[in-house]
Order: structure tokens, then sequence, then C-alpha cells
């Protein structure tokens, strides 16, 4: 015998396929939208379904948006020389809070044969036919720090060799507000390897 | 400038509206949705606006449901003589994983004057008319063991006096499986306040 309705169940179930919320969590979204003065699941379940529409990706750098060439590839005042290649858009809403003033690339992905992503999978047929198109002094790899996005930026730099001015990657070293004694082993090799001379 | 297309900003702000959904919880989610494969936001955008549809409480106990009574008030095996009193839907489902098997009345709320919750805008004259209007052996209060739900089984106590046959409350104790060492000094007041003799 069910014992809710079937559109509570269900919403609990489509609650429980997004990534770090459990059956649990799910429980609660599902009530919480049904007593809900502030969120109201008609207006929440709106924005969803026109979340994808009219959506497409930047004709050049790959970023979500809405006209052919995103604000950023739009924008005159941009260094049109350098490029920094993400994994994903958010990034570059991270980089656009540092002073970072040049274009982007957008990868939506990278290297990881375990989950079937291949070089095809990922934008980067796009990244290179950009660099080869034109003058670029540098491409910056920001994929992430991890075994996958190691990978990518090893994978993009034999590609890329030959038609950039140079390709670089982030440093890597400790975050600011660090605590080296809780820093790990591997974080602190890169941060003496990277070490600077000081002014 | 506004770098991400409206839908997406309205979508994450939407999010953020959740309980324990954070900012960037919700950047996150509104993501996963875009490249989505298992979930898709139209899929989880219609269910969220079918949610409300057709459901109602019901007459007798205020479960939610889509029928005029729920399956438990309908199920004419269960004990009539009983009724365990929750703050919400979810606990229902909860105590129906033990072998309780009398009927329930789901109060939508506890009393909480400082969210301007009083006896009005919970279910409570439902269930004094309902404890009235026939023969009920035990009110069964099962509001939780913190400040608003101790108020709420008070208040329900004194209301309930001379209409049912007993007004009881669920043990209050050491929780299975909990180590003594850490259980806070009140539960274990109340555990050893609640004893019983070893068979």
């Amino acid at each position: 015998m069910a014992l809710l309705p079937e559109q509570i169940t269900r919403a609990i179930e489509e609650f429980s396929k997004l990534p770090g919320i459990g059956p649990k969590s799910a429980e609660r979204l599902t009530f919480h939208l049904l007593r809900s003065g502030r969120a109201s699941p008609e207006r929440l379940g709106q924005t969803l379904i026109d979340l994808k529409r009219d959506l497409r990706y930047c004709a050049e750098c790959q970023m979500v948006c809405v006209a052919e060439r995103c604000p950023i590839c739009e924008d005159a005042s941009r260094d049109r020389s350098t490029i920094l290649v993400v994994e994903e858009p958010l990034e570059v809403i991270a980089f656009e809070k540092t002073p970072y003033r040049g274009l982007y690339h957008v990868l939506h992905g990278v290297l990881s044969p375990i989950d079937g992503l291949g070089p095809e999978q990922l934008r980067i047929a796009e990244l290179l036919a950009r660099v080869a198109s034109r003058t670029v002094d540098e491409v910056i790899v920001a994929t992430d720090p991890d075994v996958e996005g190691e990978a990518t930026a090893s994978y993009l730099r034999q590609q890329l060799a030959g038609l950039a001015g140079k390709v670089t990657r982030l440093a890597h070293g400790l975050p600011m507000g660090a605590d080296i004694e809780f820093a790990d082993h591997i974080t602190l090799r890169e941060a003496l390897a990277g070490r600077r001379n000081l002014q």
C-alpha cells in the first residue's frame, strides 16, 4: 500500500537523482516545497522547464549563453591574445572575480576514459581550431589539479604544441590562509618546487 | 555585465531558497541539470509543477492524500481506538515501519509563537473534534523532544483531558546503539527516570 500520493514519491525520486541529495534530503525538500511560503514548487518547476530554453554555447569560447557569442567574447576591451581553458562554465565565473581579462575556452568536462569521455566528447577540436586560426600568445590550462585534470592538461599541451605562443598551467602550491601543518605532502612538494625569490 | 544567461541565474536563485542548499550547491545542481543524463530539468520541473495538483488532506487524520481519506484511515483492519499524533506527514511513514497499527493525526507543525504558529495554525481543532466524536482509548503524542514539541505536547494534554481515555507521550531515553559515554545529561536523566524492570 502506497502511503504517500504518487506525485510526492515522484518528486522525492527526482530530487534523489541530484548530486549530494540523498533520500532523506529529497523528502525534506519535497515537504518543504509542499508547505512552502518562500519557495513554491510551481515557480521552481517552471524555472527548471525554462532552463535549457534558448540556451546555446558561445560559437567562440563554448560558454553557455543565449546569443551567438557570449558577453566576454563580444567585449572588445578583452585581451584576445590569451585564452584560459577551463573544465566548466562556473569556473569562468570564478576567474572573472580575479584581475584576468583575457578570453576563455570551456571544455565541458575532462578526459576520463572510465566515464567514456575522450577528446571527441570535449570541446577540444573547437579550441585547436580557434588557436590555429589566429595569433594566440598564451594558452593557460586551468583544469583541476586531479588525475583527470592533469591528463587533460598534458593532452592539450601536446595538441597545442606549435599552435600557440606558449602553453602554461596554473601554479600549484599552498592555498592562501592554509596551515602548513595540515598540508598534504604532494602540495608541499609542489610548493617547494615552485618557490619564488622574495623581492 | 551578466555573465550567465538569465534562466541559469534564476534557477540558481530558486534552488538557493531550499533548506540546506547554499549558493554553491545551487550552482552545482543547476549545472548538473544542464549537463544531465539521468536527471533532466524538464522532468524535475514538470514533477514539481504537478506536486500540489489534486493534493489534499485526509478528512480524518490530515495526512496528505489524493482521495477524501488516506489509505490508513480507509483501512478497516487498523485499530481505531488509538491515535498517534505527529508533527509532519513524513513521521507517519516513519511509524509505519514499526509494529504500530492504530490511526494517526498530523498536526502540520508545532506550537511556536516566535514563528507565529499558535493552535489555530495547526490541525488541533480537527484532533479535538475527532477525539470528542467517538471513543478513543489512547492518544499518543509523538511530537519531537525539543522545546516546541514539549510545549505542543503539554498543550495537547490539557486540551485532551477528559476527552480521551488516556494521553501518553513517547518514551525518552537512550537511542538503540548509543554510546552512554557520549549521551547528554538530559537524555541520561530521562533514561534513569524511565528505567524499567528487567524481566
